[in-house]
């Protein structure tokens, strides 16, 4: 039997535009927003809320700032709920027109953990103007565990708050830790949505979103073939074809796959690398991996993999 | 703390020569040998034997059959063990030279369950001529419980037969399945070496030797670069910079999927592909999705989706 309290939320247009500096038409934006639509996926996180004064239009396209009238050109009210993302620092709530004059539904609020406090302040003032909100703590295998015992406190006092995500965004985590963090997430914040967010470094984005569905976590991110920075994420196929509840549609997705994200993958390369595999396996930004796959070296495997321990002789 | 009994089994040359029917050149397979050597990996799978009675030697290269006289142009005799498969009814033991005159350590037999009996025999001849014998049950998300029962009883009972792998040969298991069926085989088969062998057509195939681990099993599969029919298998590289064992080396590794494997999987296409993973969701044979990853249809994504559903309502 189905979960009915389980959601998928696909952020292949935000992700994914970490790949192509958010450069997608506004065709191609709207043919996902129906494939998801049809498909039957819950939210579809459309990209980033981010400060113009701090990133120029010129360099980055429409979905890193999600203006509302670009996403009026793409997707309609629905039971497809629209999610932006907007990073601590790089975005003012100001800039945010309040809920009923916009088709977003969800901001979700990604920040380290050290900048908690920030991301409470952010989601107060977008919970005032009638947003569901979440917080998306990154790179939590570098968390310290009493910083992220006090954040998941804060977090689950703030009423403002209504939803918390486990973020893998080096890639590194097992079962067993995922497990371990699900567990931590779901007691600490007892009256918010818990999700999970992964990335495939390791070929373990899927089964470690697997593992948080066992563990009780009920948000889901997929995006579709998994494109997204570096490695990418659990692909939205795979977790459509997992769950159980009926009213999900496999087809669509297959059908954008073979129309479009074949030839973007072979462009963009996200997946599994070995220099993803790498930097997943040390507990590392990505950073380093996605130059090296820029660059004619990117094949001189050993020579990246020694590059990375020697950083950590540094230390 | 690492876990001595852990033994890596690397079958790149035996599962990966399904891709090209076992036609790698003798200096490549050499390379391969020296590169597990010297990354600390425990086996090496290097082919069938198969009976060339029933396998022209004009359609296959030498490691559909594996003669000894190939074996001693690639191999030596060294920590790395020299494992070879034998697929029930297609090959006779009596084509097999006693362990004393040759380089190879292990058999490994194949075969569906209602054929253990045969494996049985098998083994029995094997083990008489001196070789570590394994069983290995094949698609075993396709059988029934009380045959798998039974078998297992048989082979906990046959005091020639060494080890039992599981094998997941549709890439359809998950977590909670892989728990169950690894419980099942080390309760029943207590005085054998249990072995897990996974295929990666839903991104699952180093998470369920992960989740194998966890439950006790001991020997692991992996291919390089995942190198391996249809979707691929768990990569040898994911497993040894898991493994925390300090004599596994991942440079050899690395070396040789830069030199040769990323061009092979550009040409041979294993790894997760939409048919595979169709196949694999759905619990069928990959037959079907590699027979269509070399048409030009390939990426008919939903047809052949629907295809594979029609076969469902034939039953």
């Amino acid at each position: 039997m189905f979960r009915p309290e389980i959601k998928v939320l696909d952020c292949t247009i935000r992700d994914g535009g970490l790949c192509n500096n958010h450069k997608f038409s506004h065709d191609f934006v709207r043919r996902v927003f129906q494939a998801l639509k049809n498909a039957g996926v819950d939210y579809m996180e459309i990209g980033y809320k981010s400060s113009k004064d701090q990133f120029s239009p010129d360099k980055f396209g429409p979905w890193k700032f999600c203006d509302d009238k670009d996403i009026e050109q793409v997707a309609e009210d629905c039971s497809l709920k629209i999610s932006v993302m907007g990073d601590v620092g790089r975005f003012s709530p100001a800039d945010v027109k309040p809920r009923s004059e916009s088709l977003v539904n969800t901001y979700r609020i990604a920040c380290y953990i050290k900048d908690v406090d920030k991301a409470l302040k952010l989601t107060e003032e977008l919970k005032a103007k009638g947003y569901e909100t979440f917080i998306n703590i990154m790179a939590i295998s570098h968390a310290l565990e009493p910083e992220l015992d006090e954040a998941l406190s804060q977090i689950e006092n703030a009423k403002y708050v209504d939803g918390i995500y486990i973020v893998d965004s080096f890639g590194y985590l097992y079962s067993e830790q995922i497990h371990y963090l699900s567990e931590k997430y779901i007691s600490t914040c007892k009256s918010k949505k818990v999700g999970i967010h992964t990335h495939n470094n390791l070929q373990l984005a899927f089964s470690n979103t697997i593992e948080g569905i066992i563990k009780g976590v009920n948000y889901l991110d997929g995006t579709i073939y998994g494109m997204g920075r570096g490695a990418g994420n659990c692909t939205t196929e795979l977790l459509l074809s997992f769950l159980k509840n009926p009213k999900f549609n496999l087809r669509p997705i297959l059908d954008i796959i073979s129309s479009d994200f074949i030839d973007m993958m072979a462009k963009y390369r996200w997946g599994y690398q070995i220099p993803y595999m790498i930097t997943g396996s040390l507990n590392k930004h990505p950073r380093s991996a996605i130059a090296v796959m820029d660059s004619k070296n990117w094949k001189n495997f050993t020579e990246f993999y020694e590059a990375r321990i020697a950083e950590e002789d540094l230390v």
